[in-house]
């Protein structure tokens, strides 16, 4: 941390802020500029609080200095993380897409579009089971007949399952179907939520929350690694500005500024990032172009019927044209989509 | 809802939009301009999901009309909703003032910081046993013991306990010694937790998030209303933007739009929305100048020393400089500070 | 400026950025760390581009100290400015209502407006003779001719003229019938604009960029004085942010800032900051309550036929009230609105 | 345009804004719901302002439909726009990528990074001869000088001349030395510059202003094109966010969305869009896959000693880097780099 002194701090206020210091055990630095005396404080600034200097007098300006996370930095890990889900890579050099319908609805449209995921090219199945609504009056998912249903699709493509967790006593009954869970942009400051996640050691998809900056997703991601859970992939799913043309602001920059401040995964969600349908496919080329190592996609065989989020769905030959296209994009920057799973025995392929 | 044809559209996309909303249930009203043709959608919108028409061919626009909330609306209760918290008015003609620590740290720092609250003037105790912290490694708050603590202080000053409530599993134990459960910015739309805080019939403070629309958090407080708890307050606590002067960017204009479009009481944070205490005093003048019912205010005994957000609590004397202004201002208004709680039996004024 | 080397920054990397340090003329002061090596530069920093040591390999943070204005700042000037137009006083303990139209446009419309903005209290007249538009095909103005019965306003009823320049070719005329030249949001940072206005030595009413940061308001401001022309007002006239619910959203909180960082007047336009009339009362009593040094409101006798900027307008009576209201704010915090104008001579008051 | 009437809108309420409408010579189609009447306006609503109505009792919301720019529409000119700059194709199938320093400083350094641009495969030169600067302290361009240096560039290298015009007195002697003329962020709405450089019938860069909406870019194009200017490049350039990571967030999402609403040839400017050379090169491949028809990016030889932005300034082989890699997601998404001017007569390859 460096302590900034106003240009006429008097000799009394420098020596209080350093006395302050050095009651929390800390040492100083004394720069005495033209302008202006700095005083930078060596040690481990995780002790103290730079609130606690807002209130003496003479001070211009408090800079925090070392990262407030730690094991989510590629300063502490520098290889990239990389980890497997039901024998899928996630993190090394190949490319995975996670696909499928906002809500799970009901059997045969869940059914339907995992098939058709599959066929299109898909590595894994999203699908909410619990979902977060703005209104309470809207549905609000088939809870646990839905995660069956996940189940079921999972014994039928072999993809992955992919859901949302709300709160900390659905974590159990979530951990009993499915593959991955996903903490929402909502809950990626809902601290009771990423303390279990990181307990319960399963593989998390951690989604910006959307007008959460880069550091503070990483200090949700830290919330999870601290329990020594390191299956954490990190989503980019837009950012809340003023823009309306479109439902959010897809951060692109997230994508290379995330890949060289930490070693976790980094996931493209270009349905929630665009909010319509149509912009999908470009921003999921860009996604992979500037070196995201996946995509989630909301898929739909029939999104104009959809309960919820149809508007930015995609049809599922639209979807194997997003697969086609993107796989090209991949090769263009030395990676290759990720290999499908195996089919389950006694499918037909 | 209005749905805008693209002006090319063909007499067939315009059939198929119209056979879409009838399959609802639904009526159209044609409107045939020189440019365009405009579908209007009569009757309950809430049964149809704009989404559903996002891909259907030849639609330039989609505009809902009714407003997503019902019961938080002035349309639904035009008169201002008050209600009392242990005898304290809220939402009537006066203004309330809630002060106190971020954080409960110990016995001493609680006590001392409730004595001068009262002191100087304040209606009503803050504090928090449970903190959402961004680091992990960050103090997280004294629990069940702090809450002991904050009832203690209202045995002694008579003023009600306000204090934030994270997750489900604490609504019981808040509810066994707070008045008010505060819902805070990050878990705004932690439905999970609205709807328990809904059940629990019990007084809610709502924080806005820091990036949700004003109509966003009249969507959560419709959660909390839609389980029939009507004592909700709503508080504007600052807005996520690019300025970085100061923390966050207080929404003053919330207050006066809130006002206007709900009959809940809304009650500004001038300590989180500001970031600092210099400017603390000022932002609750305006506050109250702009039609706000109450404020919520961070005070410390010695914020220099505070574990979480003394840069922006302000010192007891500064404190009641506050209280004296805010008196002021809102006699201005042709309102007045509430009258201060009774001191509990026993205790000497 | 401080340059925060990485952890692994080697001995190397740390001499390279203090040789090229020196090599500017300027001393080092070297804080070695636990985790970290800071170079603090001291000196004019305004010699070296932070830009400079961006390619600098090691290197993790550069963090610029010294505030890049200085004319207009608190430090340099630490009294507040004050000065008077055509004998008003601006800046000073009371406070200036300046309101009007936002277009002239015609001669009746303008000098009822006039007469009416003087009854109810105001101190000058705003009006646009020149108008940015964001569309090519709106009404542009009625320029010379919209000058010329601006004046006429001004000897019949006393008030002073605000309005807009657009480009440096508008400044003489302006010149020859306003009192003070208004640089609107849009024009914020078109430095070729506030170099001449700098010269002119007129006096100025400078708008805050809808997206500017306080800072560069200041730098703006910076570019005015630097030319010697100290008769400046800052105007916060709303920031543009993710919400929607009103057009701008108002940075009170840029009113207590600006007091503390720069000598010079603040003036609020809640007009702009709200976009809508019914908002723009409760948002003047907030400014005045913050501390501004006066307001700037659009005023219209006929606001549902104004050819621009209608929906934010008050009519004559609401600005009474509004007048009336933020006296009564203005004296709860120790000031008073200034004395109105004498009446020209030979004018009937 | 709609007008949507309150649910207790009265008969009179009603007819007041019906008649209001008639009075402007438009007709209305009146919708009445189960909840509200809609208002629907036939004919040219560019006619009317919004605004008129604001201040009508009744009204709920009023919501325009006709897009308020058309020459810049795809509704209008449904094909691309191309053309050329001195036999240089922009906005047909191939992708044009303009380089070079942020400011023209001497002879020396523009010569050399004009050499190394065209050796790395760009196919234009920008440079700033007259530099818009936050501080007025800070270098301000070499002025014609300047543009003289980028002619010489020219006759040596083959390549066409970017560069900014800030006021309308610059634009004859700009149009005397350059290609195409830039409009640079601050002033996208600097209306006066746009009328100018709309009647020179120059090819124009227009960057989009860095918190201007999609849909203002177009306006201001409109300006341009409303003058029978049809030669317009739109730039995004990144808008101001809450992030804080990158100078800038760049909006990737108006690559799709401005193909979709405009004919107009879009081009990304990755440099100021992150504000790090380091991510520079991955948000060109993000924007060309995206869709974006070139690319303008600051290279500069030494940029640890550049007057202005050499933080964002790529060295030339790295820009060599990103020209490859740029090519390679071209033909991924079924594109090429256009060809490369030729060589001057005289000049040896």
């Amino acid at each position: 941390m460096m302590i900034v002194m106003q240009s006429d701090a008097t000799q009394e206020q420098i020596s209080a802020v350093v006395s302050r210091v050095e009651a929390n055990g800390l040492k100083v630095h004394l720069s005495r500029g033209a302008e202006r005396t700095v005083i930078g404080i060596v040690g481990d600034i995780r002790v103290v609080q730079p609130d606690q200097f807002n209130h003496m007098p003479g001070i211009a300006q408090i800079t925090p200095i070392s990262r407030p996370y730690k094991l989510a930095s590629r300063e502490f890990i520098s290889e990239d993380t990389h980890f497997t889900i039901n024998g899928l890579p996630v993190g090394g050099s190949s490319v995975v897409v996670v696909a499928g319908p906002c809500s799970v609805e009901d059997r045969t449209q869940l059914l339907e579009t995992a098939h058709a995921v599959r066929e299109a090219g898909g590595h894994a199945l999203r699908g909410g089971a619990f979902k977060p609504r703005t209104s309470p009056y809207a549905f609000q998912g088939l809870g646990e007949y839905g995660l069956e249903l996940l189940a079921e699709a999972r014994e039928q493509t072999g993809l992955s399952i992919v859901t949302e967790v709300m709160s900390v006593d659905q974590i159990p009954v979530v951990m009993q179907y499915a593959d991955v869970m996903q903490i929402g942009a909502r809950n990626m400051q809902n601290y009771s939520l990423l303390h279990a996640v990181g307990e319960s050691q399963y593989p998390v998809l951690l989604k910006r929350g959307m007008s959460a900056t880069i550091q503070e997703l990483l200090m949700a991601a830290e919330y999870v690694l601290s329990h020594g859970n390191r299956r954490v992939m990190l989503c980019e799913r837009g950012i809340r500005t003023f823009e309306t043309a479109t439902r959010n602001t897809t951060d692109i920059n997230a994508v290379p500024v995330l890949k060289s401040l930490t070693h976790l995964p980094v996931i493209l969600d270009p349905s929630h990032s665009t909010g319509h349908w149509a912009y999908v496919t470009a921003i999921a080329r860009a996604g992979i172009a500037a070196g995201a190592d996946g995509l989630i996609v909301e898929v739909h065989t029939h999104p104009e019927a959809a309960m919820s989020d149809g508007g930015q769905s995609l049809k599922p030959e639209r979807f194997a044209e997003l697969v086609r296209q993107v796989g090209a994009v991949a090769a263009a920057v030395n990676r290759e989509l990720a290999p499908q799973p195996a089919l389950p025995a006694g499918v037909p392929g």
